[in-house]
Parts: structure tokens; C-alpha cells; sequence
């Protein structure tokens, strides 16, 4: 099961030990765009957990409800589901054993989490869930046999380092400590900020800068290392001392923020590199570059720049468009994208037009794009993809469709082309990028892409 | 856990498979009486389980949702939960093994659930819910080791025969089949009717009556026997010979539905025996006789017909109080009895009252009850009460409270009746009970009163 | 559009200016009986009128929502509506006249209603409501023609006096008082406490005893007068002198809570008798006597007490149907009934039933119940209702149907009886009536089964 | 009371009767721009008028309920209430004259509405609503005396010219026929289009795309018209011969989507020319563009090209912020910007950074975005307003606060200057939009900008 999500933990301190729920909604609301599916907070008051978990959106979510009070919080939003949906999902998930509780919060995916399975099934353990985050849950007490208060996170860490292979930031709650991992490779992001003596954690620095002041900094967490902080110690350490790296590079492509630096960058400077790239590398004789809002937006900026072509706003997105819309009827249902995207007619008209966008995952939404930039009147429309064809799915949690789905698995650019209906297609080529990140390219999964496993 | 509830399961065939979720919500909505805090159905369309659970009522849970088809299906309505009380609790619980789904839906408590629990613990197996239901699942996966498509309700029930110990009703449903256990000892109550080639199951016989034409009879599914049906074979049979009985009698008191005929005995006839028993023993000089409605009015039509004292309504029940209801404000909290019950004063006023209830287990609500008729004008008030008093908790599905709370097992009948403030409070003998069952009195589960356990 | 309703109003000081919506919650909560469609409560804070109304039971629309605070409180809970059915016409309805709001809370119904809007349309008025409520408003601003706020309860009574014929049990408030009226003849009841210097209005004396203590009386407002109470000044007067009485005597057969004691009876004994009546005007041979549950009970009391024949518990309600049930297929839709009451076999088995209800309107409902009592094995079934037949609407607020639907307007007793299936029906008459009540016969109005306007 | 709101109506035929309104529910989706407080619908099927309304978004508002079927619909999106904001006021208004229904959807504010309202009042007529859409019910059956059904568009028309002054885009709806009027100047825009024998208006064109097929012009109702269709008959008229027009330029300034045309031009374009205009009249020295999202890019597009300032994504949107959020606490109140702009320091670092937005009107968010730019790091801060200071309320539908809260109508542009923080602030001067308009300048009202009523 694909688990694209944020994850949040915090531990506080005095007067914010009544504002820690508050935060934890704020955080997580600033964490939305990596999750609209459900979002949890788990809160422990120093003898029990108390959860609020919900489908939909932070805000929905949130509307109601108590305010729990206590020194630790994690917290968690979830992106997307194959196959059952419900709220048993949605996490933190707790569980309970030999009396303690213990909270879990992950944003990864682990890549032997179907052999952990199938090794407990053997043994006859049944699961209750389809996520990953129970396989956690079930490796750390087979191995532990201990209550969770008295784990320590220099002790699952080792166990994570002997068994646990693939992606994950993690944020654990029991009732007395939290507890912080990430993976040895550094797949995702994870941040944190020490404010007084509170810490806070998140999946990207742009979600922790709303509650940290402007003169303290906000850190990456070591990948391979943890955080173990509770009333009596803080301790940080490290649990692997792999040398290898593996961030994801579709969250710059796509999943992160822009205004996030994640592994070491901007991420809208490094989508506006691309979007350079892509001018540099496949040139065309065009009028206007118009982003597909908003993904593709920092790209076209640079693309523009690039090739002195000027940006027009050819395409206005509708942003009321969200989760619960009514569902369309048969014959509205091709009408789809004209719901979030709008053609300005006077921009577009007679002009040689280049779409700029982030990836291109199925065609079936860039098709009707280019069809409808058609009818507003372009002369030619030309579609400039500030990535790499997809051609692999994702083992670590991003949510790619299998191969199947893929249109760059399945065809060639030219069949893409004449399948999308665009005048000339471009990706960014895997050497650009090698070439944009220099020595730092090897520290990057770009398996997507490329389909070699870090 | 305390898991006081109701089930239901159905194998249709024909135009009936897009009508049995539609069946399942009205059998479910007539064993509502069996548990207010959430319900839910799965179906099988016969490859994947469809779920809808909910927190609330049948009505509010099944107010929306879709439709699903297909030829099996259980349900569940859920009582109360001490400790956590959210969806994940919600019956049927539905997990994988080796990539096949299974559901289950269950009535009744283990005694040795703790046991259990603990010794898989021990080899190191986290438990996901704190509910009974879901170590049925790992009992099964430990002993089976195979998909639960391949599972046949024979081994399940000689599994459960040697493992499980205490009581239970269960509905299971894989894609393929639909099995049903009633324990050895038949603690709570399960039936069947068959209509044509469709079989219905559910906790009581008022329930399936309402889908059941009138010619059909309902038959009690036998203790320790199963049913497996699935479109190939339709198998009955008996997974333990064990001679004793243990049918739970607190079901007459109050918990099954006065129009249900259960361990043989119309619900509402054995209340009624109750009461007269009650008169009998304990005769009081009396005007008036006054249900506290409405779990004492068939214990006081007999013990009216038994004392010649005449019925009156002096108590009147306000239906309309939910469990939405506003949280009252602290000067009005001391008033809740009289959001539900209203003395009619031209009925009570300087007459001589007996109260008839069915069960007395705090206390509370009986003092504030007794005092409001006192106010109404009652010259006496006498308490009647039409089961022997509650001293010992319930280990088998009811909802009783610890010793602690008891109000009999810890005090004197006089001490309660100071307490209460009644002029005088009676209970029904163990020992009329048992001239009431004659023979069959063997045969039922009087724990609660007396402290045998079966 | 009929208007079966409760009202509430109260005029409050010091600390309870923060309980007043509470109050005023309570109040409506125990007002529910007569009226399930939509609840409203207008609260004034001396400066502005905030007003918070829902569709559905009170306990559901007051279930979120902010605690309003100040002096006056008016509240309403709406029965049926023919027609558009929207929040428009929830009461109370708010408008504003001169820069100054006001309020109105109506049970009642006006006989002039279409005279009067007929000739304000006359002249151009269009409304914008279909409820009479919108009339009170209008004649009200034609002869006032200054702010609310400078309005006096007297001369409104004066207005009401000359314009306005009907019932109506009306709370007004604007922000600087509460006026209450009740119209001149006395139709629906109308009771009030004072609690120190706090004043509570309601429907019925029994919403009323929920927040006034025991020691002090809950009294009848008098037909044809008002109270009008500010901080100012606390007036109470007459502004009718009419001599006659309409006291609803629905409100007895049917409408009004068995506990509450209106126009100088208990209603709960009213009923009683109404069942003696029957039992001695028109004797059967029969085994056992089985109300028709809930409405049914009391006058099932009298009927048995009188004939000798003993009360049995043959028909158990259901009290889970509520108004967001699932709507039923087809297929299922006959049974409704079956989802109401259900029948015990045991006690009617091969008896001759005497079944009591309270009133018959439609005769449908009748007609499955006797079928379902004889599937259940009675010999012979009789049916008894505690009221003289139904044979005209009403045009003061009960929701009685057309004449077409009246079953007893286009039948003889003979044909309802043969359409009902019963082996004998009876009917107390209007006869019995006048014996009943004596003196007070002429104060009654009883159009439905005379009709007799008064 | 402000209305600023969108509106539909549609007459269709055959097939498309079962449709509309899920055309209706498609077109106010898209003009959810317009209003998102409200949103309602109303059809008639020939006989009566059906609606469904409720507050909220059109996507939460229309989530349940049944698919009504009829021939005429109308819609309506609501923007702000001051004062009471109850669903009392939610569209299209529905209300009965002469035993007939009409329901009314209102865009735009009459200027003479107190003085009509005062008058009613002064004859004893009192409203119900504080709306200005009730107006026009009073107004026309003062005038017309007989029922709906019988109104034709074009003595309506009459009515309106003779006693309603201001601004209305309406869609009226009888059981037999549509009415479609625009008033005589034209301050709101108003749209149609012609399907095969199917008619659609909506508030812009861009909202009518989505169901106009490609080849089929949308055409602007002229102004001082209206269109009446029923079954019978399609009527087409002028009601007044009025020159003058009072286009509302602040459409183009803010209100309407930057992909419709009004009142002949693209708003896009508009907005691009003002930021020409803007770079041209005030320009400054800087190193990068950075529009305010989403409201300033259409104007900052305009500024880049002309200042050949290179646009930069400095302010990253959070497009998830909506209207149920979670009330902050008072801690986290100020930080309110912060969740919906984020700066992104790499690209605002050390540079001269021009902020474009389209509108300043209490200044207050731009004070914090400009503080929050500077501590990203900005060297220099100029803001750049693409219109001129808005100095005057509105009285024609754009909810425009009072003078007092205006920030340009109290302050110099050097105090504004000041109180926001910027190094320099630039508006766009009245005497640029005249040459930019030319001629048609003075078809424009500029009210809110230069105080001139047209």
C-alpha cells in the first residue's frame, strides 16, 4: 500500500502543553498537499494516548473536537489508498501491548514490508491492516517483548537497521516519550526546530517555520539517525551508518512544496532549473510559454527565462475544486479537466503555444489540455514535461501507477506525442540532471526514471 | 471488552443479492436494542468484502451509502466500550491473510481472552484492537495457516473447541462462504430461518421475523454447531458434544427483546413469571402497581395479576431521549432521570406505589426515581424488583459494572433500601427462580447473582 | 398550512442570563411530542435579537452552536408541513420593521388566515412565507406603524382582538421585551412559572415542572390574555372578554403529554376515562385487552379496570424508528408497521383481542395491525378507540387530514370495520363525551368529531 | 445589504429536463468566485417550484439530495451578510402571491432600496428579509395584482424602469416561464447562450463555457433587457432606452475570473494592461516581480513586460485555506498571512523585490505581507497597486467596507505608504485607465475610486 504522507511530532513544554493540539493541527495543515485522505493526531498526557482521526481534509477534520492536552504529539496526514479506505488507515495507528500503548506515525514505504509479511503469515501472525506502519509495529514486538514505555529509540533503531529495508520518517508516541527515525537513506524528508526547550518535527522545513521564530533555524534530521526525547533525556543518535543516499527526486519534481528546501535545496529554484533545462536541451520556436497551474508554474519560469520566451497565463486554475465534488454525470464526466482548468482565449489564440508541467504520468489529463488550448485557438501547442518520462513505479512511497498506467512505460516519445496530440513533446533528459546536481547526483533515487533501485 | 451485541449473516441467491444490504439494515435496525454505539455490514460480492460501518445508530450509520450486491453478508450492532471507543472497534472486523480477506462479526466475551492474549504476546504478537474478535482471528491463522477461502467451518469449530473458551456468537464471511458458530454452552441467543434457498441468521427471532414470511419457522442454531454455506454445499454440523448448558438468563431480565422467544421461553412470558414471582414472595400492601417503563412493565403486569393490585401508569417514559442528546449544564445534571421519566401525580398522589423494574445494578437511578414519586405525592413507595439481586460481574458479554459499583455486593438489602429510600425493597429468590425453570433451570448462566460460573 | 406546535418563552435576570438558551434547550427538549420537524430558539441580549434554528429534534439541531446569553428567550419546536417543508419555516421567524426586530413563536392556527392574506394581497402584499405566522406580523405592522420595540402587549391585544380569529398560543420578542398571548377562546394550552423574578412559558405544564421547583405552581395563562415583561415593568391583562371557551379536545385524545394537566384535567385521566366509556357504552367478550402502544395505554388502562377484561402487553414498540430511517424498498414497504410494533405471540395465541388505540384517522395502520395481531394466532380481534369518529379536519392546529383521507368522513362504521378486518369496532361517543365532562362540555371545542365550530 | 453574487437560469427541452439541474449545480460551481456564503437552486417542473439551498460551497451545498427534473431553473451563489447570516437569505427567494409561486435570484443592490423600503414601511408593510431581493417582490405585486403565472417580462420591465434604481442581474422563475432582466446601465455583467433550443445565463461568460459546445458564441444580455421563455414563447425586449452605461470596472480589477469577458474585454487583458500601466506611470528601480497570488498576476504579468523586471514566484499560495478553519487562538492569530502566502527567501534574498496586487482596500494584509517579504530577506519593498485607491463604498453590489475602514480614504498615499512598511507604494491613476479605455470610459463606473454615481 502506497503511503505518500506528512508526518508531524512534537514535544513541549509548559504553557504549550495546552496549545501542543493546536499546533499539531497547524503543522498538519501546512503538511496538506502531501496528504488529503485522512489526517490523526495522537496526544499523550503522560499516562494515555488520546487520538482524533478523521477522513478528508485538516480542516474538516479538525472542525470539532477536543483540545488535548500533553507534552508529546505526533501527528499525520495520508495521501492515497488502493483499495479499502477507510478509517482504519488513517494514523497515527495505535496499538496496545503487554498493557502500553504505542503510537505510530510513517511517511515512507518499506520495500521487504511484503516478505516481512509473508514471514509472519508463515507463522501464522494476521494482520488487521494493509499498511506498513503494522509492520512496524509487529517487527518492534516480536523483537522487543517488552512494554513500549520502556523501548528505547537506540534499540529500535537497530532493529529497524537489521530488518527494515526502504523508506520511512517516522514519528513514535508512547505515553512517556517520542520517538523520531529516518531511514539510512534519506528517502524522505524530515525536519525539526528546538524552540526553548519544545521541539517540534515535520515532513518539510516550510510546515515548521510557521510556529518556529525567524532567528532560530530549522534542521534536517540526519537520515539514519533518531530522537528519543522525554521528561527525563534527550538523546539523538544514529542507527546506521550507511553511506549511501537515496532522496526521492520526485519531491522536488512534484510532491514537495515550493517553498521547502528539502536535501540541501530550494525547491522551486531546483523546478525552475528544470524548467531552464528543458529550453536549453529541446528548444522551440514558440510565442508564449503557459504554465499548467500551479504544478508547473516554477518550471515555466525558468523555461521562460531560458528561452526568452515570454509567460503568459494562458490557463487559470479553478482552486475551489475539491474533494467532495458532486459526481458528475456521464455526459460531464469527459468535461473533466475543464472544471480545473480555463483557456484565456485572447492569450492563447493564433499564438504558438509551449505547455509547461511538471510530469506526465498517464497523458489522459495533458490531452485534454492540449485540446483545449487547441479550441482556444492555438496555432501550434508544444508540451515541455520538466522531468524525466516516468517509466517505473515507485517502491517508496510515492504514488505511481504500475507500469500498465504508464505512458512512458508503454510508448515511445514520438507515440506519446501523437497520443497526447501536441505539435512536439519534450522531456528533461537524466544527463541534464545528472549535469544540475553534479556531485550530489548520485545521492538521489531517480528509479522513476530511470528504474535503478538505490 | 465488554461486548454486548447483536449479529446477523445471510446467503441469498438470485434477485435477493441486490436486496440483501437492504435485508441486513433491517434486520440490523430490529437488533438495535443490542447495541447503540456503532454498526456496520459487509458483503460479499463474491471476490472482495465490501464494508460500511459507522459510529451511532443503524439509521444515522445506513442514512447514506451505497448499495452493495452480492450473495453473503454479516453485520454487527455494537453495545458499549470501556477505554477507547472509536471506529476501529466497529464490527465486522475484516483483515487479509495470505492475500485473502476475512470478516467477522461477533456476540459474546471469552473467558479466557486474557490468556490468550498474553501468551501471544509472549511470542512477541501485537494486538491492533482490544477487542475479543480480533484474537478469534489470530487463533485461526495460527492454527490454519492457509487462505480463509480455503478454511471450512468444521476445523474452524474443533479449533475453536480446543482454544476457545467462553461465549460467543459469530458471523464469518470470506468472498466464498458464510459460517456461523454458536458456542458449546449456547450463552447468548442465535437463530436461523431459511426462505427458500436463502438462510438468514441473526441474535434473535423477533429480528428475522420481519424478513421471514409467517409460515417459516425460526430455529435456534443448536450450541456448539456451525454452518457453512456457500454456493457449492450447504453444511451443518456440531464442532463439540459438550452436555452443559450456560444459557445467559440476564437475556430475560432485560436484554433480549420481551417479543423474543429465546432458550425456548417467550422473553416477555419469563418477565412476567418474574413478577408474579415477585408478588409472591414479597407481598406488600399496595394501591397502586407502577412500571418503571419500559423494562418493568411485563414484570409488572404479572406481579399485578399475582397481588390484585391494580396497573397504573404513573411513570411516564419520554421516548425522544437520544444519545445526541446536549450535554447538560452542571445545575441541571442532577435532574437526568427527569429527561426520561415523568410521574403523573393525579395517578400516584396519596396512594401506596409499587415500583416494578427489572433489575436494580447501581442504585442510582432507582433513588431518584423513588424520590420523584415521593414527590408526586406516594404515601409509600416500594420497590420491586424482578431478578435477584446483581452481585458479581458479568465475564460473558454483559455490560455490568466492576463489584465496586454493584450496589448489591456490597451492601445489605436493608442498606440499599436505605439507600434507595424506599419503604421497602424486594428482589426475586434464586430459589423461585429455579421452581420457575424447574428442570431446565440447570441449564442457564445465573453468574451474576449467584457467582457460579458454568 | 397547519401549525401543530409547542412555544417557549421566558424573561430572565442576573446569573441565569447565561443559562437562558440552556433553559430554553430543555424546555423545547420536552416539547418534542408535539412538534418533530424543525426547533428554534431566538434569544435577546437587550440590543439584538440571535436566533439559532434547525431542521429535525431538538436534540440534533442544538446539538453544536454557540451559548447565547441575555434576558429574553422565545422557542419553538414545528410539527408537519404541508408542502415546501425548509428552514424558511422554522420558527420562531425574525423580521425587522423600522430599524427594529422582533420575533414570533405560534402554536395555533387562524380560521381568518386566508381571508386576511387575501386581502392584503389585495393591495399588494406579497408574503413570503405560507405560515400564519407571517399574518400576525403583517396585521401587526398595518395598525402599528412604529418600531417594535415601542409596541405594547396591550394594544397588540387590542389588534388581535379585532383582526385576528383563531388559535393561537403565541411568545413574542423584540429586544427589550417578552410578550406572551393566548387567544381569546383558549384553544391550545399555555402554562407559566415564576421563579423569583424569572418568568417560563410553555405549551405544557409538564415542560415547565423539568425547571421550576416543586414547591412553586405552574399556572394556565388565561384565554384572551398577555403578559408583557421588561426590565421595566411585568404586565398582565385580559384584551378579550369572550365568555367562550374552545378548548381542544384533540389536545386530550391524543396530543398532549399524558403527564401534563391542561384546561383543568390530567390528561393521562382524561384518557383512562375515555377508555371506561368505551368498555361500558360498547361491551365484547373478550380474553384480553392489548394496547396499541404508546397512544393507546392509558385509555387500555380504563377499559380493562371496567370490563375486567385483563391488559396484556400483545403489541411491544419499537422506540428506535426514527425520521432519518432508511428509506424501505418496495418490496419492504408494506411491512412498516412490522418496524413499529411487533406482536407476542404467546400472550395473543388463540385469544379474543381487544385492541385500544387512541383515535383513528386514516384507518390504514389499524388495518395491518389487525392483520398482524391475527398472524399472531387471535381468535377474534376487536378493536376499541378511545375517541368518537374523526369526520372533519380542524382548522386550529391539529394536522388532521383532508376529508377525502378521513376514513370515518366517507364510511359508516360498518364499512370501516369491514375495511379494517376486525370482528367488531367501537367507538366512544360524543354522548359519552358530554357525561363525561359535565358542565364543562360546552368549553371544548370537538369539530373533528362534530363539526361544530365554536 | 451587499449582494455580490453570481446567478443562473436555464430553459431546456426534452432530454435535458432530467439534466439541468445538474447544469445548474455545473454553472455555479463556477461561479463560486462570486459567493461563497450560500448557494441555491430552484426548478419548476411545470407546476410547482422545487428548491434545494444551504450555506456554503456549491460542492458541500448540492453534495445529497434529490436530482430535480423541469423545463426553467435558476441558481445563485451568495457572497457576504452583514448582520444576520442565516439561510433565511440564501437564493433564489421563493415566496406565493395570488396562490402562486415565483422565486427570484438576485445579482447587484438597488440604490434606491431604503427609500423603498421606508415607504413600504410607512404603509405597514414589513419584510421579512433584509434583502434587497424582497424589494423586487413587493415592488411587483404592489404593481401587478395578479398571479405570477400571469406576469410577462416585459410589464415587469416597465416596473423596473419606472421604480428601481441601481444595479440587478435577475433571473426570475414561475411555475410557467423564465425571466432574465439586466438593468439599464449594465453595472453587472450578465450572459447567454442558445443550445439547440436550450437557453443559458450565468453572471460570465466562462461559467457558460463549460456548457456551451465550442462553435456556439456566448452572448452578453444587452443591458436594459430581458428575455422571457416559456414553452409557448421566446421574448426578447428592450425595457429601457437608457444610454448610459455603469459598467463596474472593479469586475475587472478583482471580482469576476480572469478567463471571462465583460463588458467586451478580456478580464485578463484588463488587468495585464493595468500593470503596463502601473510600471509605466510609477516606475522603480528593482530587481524582481512578484505577484501577490493569485489576485496580483494577471497585473504583474503586465508589469514584468513593461518594467522588463523579470516576474519571480516569491509568494507561494496555500490554496487548501478555506472556510471552515479552525479558529486560531489568540497566539496564532497575527500569524493569519502566513497561512495563506509563504515567501520563498531563495528568490527574494537580497533583492529589490515590487509586489504587485490587484487592489488595496484596508491595507492591513499588506502590511503583513510586506513585513513578512522583509524578513525574508528583501532588500527593498515597493508595492504596486494595478487600480486607484479605493476611497469610496459601493452602493451597486461590491462589498466594499465603509469609508472609515478604508485605508485611501483617510490616508495620503505617503501615510499609506508608511502604515504599510514598503519603500514605495504606486497605485494606477484614473487618468491611465481613461486612456486606456478611450471612449469607453465613460461607459464604466469608477464610483468606489473617484465617487462619481453614474
Amino acid at each position: 500500500m502506497k503511503e505518500e504522507c506528512g508526518v508531524f511530532g512534537a514535544f513541549v513544554q509548559g504553557e504549550l502543553e495546552t496549545k501542543v493540539f493546536e499546533i499539531a493541527k497547524t503543522v498538519l495543515f501546512h503538511l496538506q498537499h502531501r496528504g488529503q485522505e485522512a489526517a490523526g493526531i495522537v496526544i499523550s498526557d503522560g499516562k494515555r494516548l488520546k487520538q482524533h482521526k478523521g477522513i478528508g481534509l485538516v480542516q474538516g477534520v479538525f472542525a470539532n473536537g477536543e483540545n488535548y492536552k500533553g507534552q508529546i504529539a505526533i501527528g499525520h496526514v495520508r495521501y492515497s489508498t488502493r483499495g479499502r479506505s477507510d478509517l482504519l488507515h488513517a494514523q497515527p495507528l495505535i496499538a496496545e501491548y503487554l498493557g502500553h500503548e504505542i503510537a505510530i506515525a510513517h511517511n515512507g514505504q518499506l520495500d521487504n514490508a511484503d516478505e516481512i509479511r509473508k514471514n509472519f503469515e508463515k507463522q501464522g501472525t494476521i494482520f488487521i491492516t494493509r499498511s506498513d506502519t503494522e509492520i512496524f509495529l509487529h517487527v518492534l514486538t516480536r523483537n522487543l517483548r517488552k512494554p513500549p514505555i520502556e523501548w528505547s529509540a537506540k534499540e529500535i533503531g537497530e532493529i529497524f537497521s537489521k530488518e527494515i529495508s526502504g523508506s520511512y520518517s517516522l514519528a513514535i508516541a508512547t505515553a512517556n516519550k517520542l520517538m523520531i527515525f529516518r531511514d539510512p537513506k534519506g528517502y524522505r524528508p524530515l525536519f525539526y526546530s528546538k524552540v526553548d526547550d519544545n521541539y517540534f518535527f515535520a515532513s518539510e522545513d516550510s510546515a515548521l517555520k510557521i510556529i518556529t521564530p525567524e532567528e532560530i533555524d530549522i534542521k534536517e534530521v540526519e537520515q539514519g539517525s533518531y530522537f528519543e526525547i522525554s521528561k527525563e533525556t534527550i538523546e539523538k543518535g544514529k542507527f546506521s551508518e550507511s553511506k549511501n543516499s537515496a532522496h526521492c527526486f520526485f519531491e522536488f519534481v512534484y510532491f514537495a512544496r515550493p517553498d521547502s528546501n528539502i536535501f540541501g535545496h530550494s525547491v522551486h529554484v531546483i523546478r525552475e532549473e528544470l524548467g531552464k533545462l528543458l529550453a536549453k536541451e529541446k528548444p522551440v520556436e514558440a510565442d508564449i510559454v503557459v504554465p499548467v497551474m500551479d504544478s508547473g508554474f516554477s518550471a515555466s519560469l525558468g523555461y521562460s527565462k531560458q528561452s526568452k520566451i515570454p509567460l503568459e497565463l494562458g490557463l487559470v486554475r479553478n482552486h475551489w475544486v475539491g474533494r467532495t465534488f458532486i459526481k458528475p454525470q456521464q455526459s460531464i464526466r469527459q468535461q473533466s479537466v475543464k472544471n480545473k482548468l480555463h483557456p484565456i482565449e485572447r492569450v492563447i489564440k493564433n499564438n504558438r503555444v509551449v505547455l509547461v508541467d511538471d510530469s506526465l504520468v498517464r497523458g489522459t489529463t495533458m490531452k485534454e489540455i492540449v485540446n483545449m488550448v487547441r479550441l482556444a485557438g492555438a496555432r501550434e501547442v508544444h508540451v515541455a514535461i520538466a522531468s524525466p518520462p516516468v517509466k517505473y513505479p515507485c517502491y517508496w512511497g510515492i504514488d505511481i501507477p504500475t507500469s500498465e498506467e504508464l505512458v512512458a512505460s508503454n510508448k515511445t516519445i514520438e507515440e506519446i506525442k501523437n497520443e497526447i496530440g501536441c505539435d512536439s513533446l519534450a522531456y528533461v533528459s537524466l544527463k541534464g540532471i545528472k549535469e544540475l546536481l553534479g556531485d550530489e547526483y548520485e545521492k538521489f533515487c531517480l528509479h522513476c526514471f530511470n528504474g535503478r533501485k538505490k
